[in-house]
């Protein structure tokens, strides 16, 4: 049986999704969780790698096991587990035995945001950027048009990424205000590369402070180098937002 | 010098505002932290009484002291001597010698959050009561109306409140939706007796689910009997949102 999860996550106190030894990550405290459940040892396949701090409200992960808890009945299963409330499985689906937890995803939003007023928020202050310099929001708009399409985003990439490719197709981009002092940044495409999404938070936000054009980014996406972008945004900020499988 | 503080604090992992021994308070906190910025002892007195777990946007203080720090520059003085971040002072202003943290008040607006959900959103788990039953906003709206005016409000009030009367003000009330699965309750009146504002949340969420029905605040007010109200709604879900000074 192939069980797709949706999972939801405050990351603040998570080393990201993926297992590694001698900290808390996601995939690590849902493995042991579904382990106790099931009596026996679960690996589950999740696709997005979210890094430490990241936030997600649609984190797909694979679980391949023949369970015998009716599938509508498994999310409280699971969260009935699971002794803490940063971590909340919120949907199981089956889905087909080739199913593969990156493969079928064609789509994936992510949200960035910022808290633009002049002292932090402390009731934001683990899910936003805060910036206290006022941002141009009209040339943070004029600049999203540049990222939309099938480009090379290597520029926009940290080291450290190991997928074959730095071309990947943005959907649509858009900067909006939330509230008073909220600006949310909304990406989606088909897929995104190493801290792609904070690069481009971060050079959104010199672009919102003047210090970069709108225009700069068609050069910056030419030059195909980091150096050109702005600084990575702090993971915070990122909520993986909705993930997309056919 | 009377200096007003205006506190903004994410009340999660403080026991309230008042200063009591042995636990961590804001006051406590803010004081310390006074004391050592000015190197004397430093008392402070606040308009509202936060619980545990309440959080404010807009907590009064009064600070006495002759500060040789521009008042200006005070907050970021403050707040770079906090340790931490769930606490921050965002505006320092000077009122007259008369100034009394209670008296001129005449006016709060507070803010209780529910997320309405089919599971809790662990983002918000801090910062929104979490009801999974789908409430009736309608229903919640048209209580409103019977809660605006002068009136006694004993049966909104939880044992241990110490104000000499239990009339209060309110002089408006809303319900609305902030997000897809996001409801606030808005009241603004003259003052709240001990735990008002989330017996109100606790009797709207009741008639929300049809427990009770909007006509019922009616007859819960005349009572003037706690017993007949709803559940006291938790502390986490309520923001000390405006505090209004004369």
């Amino acid at each position: 049986m192939n069980i797709l999860l949706t999972l939801q996550y405050d990351g603040t106190n998570f080393c990201g999704w993926q297992k590694q030894n001698n900290v808390r990550t996601v995939q690590k405290e849902l493995e042991a969780c579904l382990s106790k459940l099931f009596k026996k040892e679960i690996t589950v396949r999740g696709s997005s790698r979210t890094d430490a701090g990241v936030h997600a409200l649609s984190q797909l992960v694979l679980l391949t096991h023949k369970s015998n808890i009716p599938i509508e009945k498994l999310p409280i299963a699971i969260n009935s587990n699971l002794p803490f409330k940063d971590l909340v499985v919120t949907k199981a689906t089956l889905v087909s035995n080739e199913f593969h937890p990156q493969k079928n995803i064609y789509k994936k939003t992510y949200r960035y945001k910022i808290y633009n007023g002049e002292t932090l928020n402390p009731l934001l202050r683990n899910y936003t950027e805060f910036v206290y310099t006022p941002l141009n929001i009209k040339k943070m708009q004029d600049a999203c048009k540049y990222f939309i399409g099938k480009q090379d985003f290597k520029a926009f990439c940290s080291s450290g990424n190991t997928t074959k490719t730095t071309i990947r197709e943005i959907y649509n981009i858009s900067v909006f205000k939330e509230d008073e002092n909220i600006i949310i940044i909304e990406v989606t495409g088909n897929g995104f590369l190493y801290n792609m999404v904070r690069i481009i938070a971060g050079t959104l936000i010199e672009i919102g402070n003047l210090k970069k054009s709108p225009e700069s980014i068609k050069d910056i996406v030419i030059s195909k180098n980091r150096i050109n972008a702005g600084k990575t945004a702090s993971a915070k900020g990122l909520i993986l937002y909705e993930t997309y499988y056919k």
